[in-house]
């Protein structure tokens, strides 16, 4: 693991790190922040939306003001593999800064296009390896492609992620066109190999989360066509899955909306990390 | 004066609106937060540092939390004016991106580089035409180059700022590289000039304000040569103005040492705009 910088930050430490990474066959770089204090500390993972990369969440959020206080570790992946060598496309919803939090199986993604395996696998050792993290009491939150990541991480991996929140995720990417462009791509048209990276398809499907945390800003611009909490509502309900969907009036999608509930997502995770 | 665009945030607004301005000869675009609440709010002017734009402080401070709490508007200009038919430097610290608060007298830069102008005579009339904003309670702060804009601006128009601090300024731009290359070009080579635009040379000059907060990393790779605060020490001392430094062990001098004290910083303004 390099360090590409580090800065003090209340009282704690952000860095930003690379590793060449064995999943992506790319550079991969992360962003840690770790509290003030000796640790070891619990972890909260915060996947990004569509375009981003690890600083968005990192100096958008104000998320370390509370981390310190709470004494949290974030991590923030970056949202795809990158560079000349690695597919691409045009649109800033598929390919480089759109990796979905899956492992693509169709050329030309599959090469590089595995941010399933990065993050859930490689950066688990990683943080683990390099950092006062305690392993055992991790979260997952993210935003829109990443609220859509955090939910379909912990569904698949409950024994590893003990609290999940989101904020504005796409519930839904096989039922909503973001998502029915970039899966049909990277996975091919069989529809089933997506049910995995579907957090309402699992839920269907027989995977469970102790409880959901979820914000949605009822003036968010992709409310009606791309995030669809409804979907997310039904689907908890029939299961049984404990959801609080909070609508926050007047919000729209971006990290103006994060920051302003950030502090509440924190505070619920450290509760259930302890 | 156009909306570029809004959001929620804590409650208040966040705006981001352009002018055509008459000071630049340009379209100039500033960032505005109008916390929740009726008003007239008191108006907290925020100025950036090299490089940046209106969105720095107003993305990666995590100042809206605290001034929608305190019922602080926040004003964050941009740093020079921009675009193709505006003199330009290939360097960071000078031209666009780099107009040091001052009214250019030499070509090219004197055509467009009226940031004084613009932000003293200019954007006060468009804050109090627009926003729930009471111009008779401002203050003002600011970060490195934004640091200088904020203690020259103050010092020289002491009855319309009741309050001034800053993060990491430049405090004599006339007697460091940045300053220098930036007042001689913008400035001509008559150092007299230079006096109204350095805070220590305005102090020694006789300029007043009531009290000073300043914080400092003293980690800041920008300290020794660039930066020197001993220099505003001695002025102060010398005449007898109120000065509170406060070294800020092992920070550095980007946002993530401004987010880690800006609540004191706006706890501060807020006490003196009552």
């Amino acid at each position: 693991m390099d360090t590409v910088s580090t800065a003090k930050c209340f009282g704690g430490t952000q860095g930003t790190y690379r590793i060449d990474s064995a999943a992506t066959g790319t550079a991969m770089r992360f962003a840690v922040f770790v509290p003030p204090g000796e640790g070891p500390f619990p972890v909260l993972w915060f996947l990004a939306g569509l375009t981003c990369t690890e600083d968005n969440f990192t100096q958008k959020a104000g998320a370390q003001r509370i981390a310190a206080e709470l004494g949290l570790i974030l991590v923030a992946p970056d949202t795809s593999p990158r560079g000349e060598g690695v597919a691409n496309d045009e649109a800033y919803d598929m390919g480089q800064g759109a990796g979905f939090y899956l492992d693509a199986t169709q050329a030309p993604w599959a090469q590089h296009f595995r941010m399933y395996s990065h993050i859930v696998d490689e950066l688990l050792g990683v943080i683990g390896a390099n950092f006062p993290a305690d392993m055992s009491r991790q979260g997952i939150s993210g935003h829109s492609m990443g609220g859509h990541g955090a939910l379909t991480l912990a569904l698949r991996n409950p024994d590893r992620f003990r609290s999940v929140s989101a904020f504005a995720p796409i519930v839904a990417p096989n039922q909503v066109p973001w998502g029915i462009n970039a899966l049909g791509k990277y996975l091919g048209e069989d529809r089933a190999a997506w049910r995995r990276h579907d957090a309402v398809a699992l839920i269907e499907d027989g995977a469970r989360v102790s409880e959901l945390l979820v914000d949605q800003g009822d003036a968010d611009p992709w409310l009606i066509d791309q995030l669809k909490p409804e979907l997310l509502v039904d689907a908890c309900a029939a299961a049984a899955v404990p959801l609080t969907l909070r609508w926050q009036p007047g919000y729209e999608h971006g990290y103006f909306f994060v920051q302003s509930f950030i502090e509440d997502h924190l505070r619920w995770h450290a509760a259930r990390l302890v």
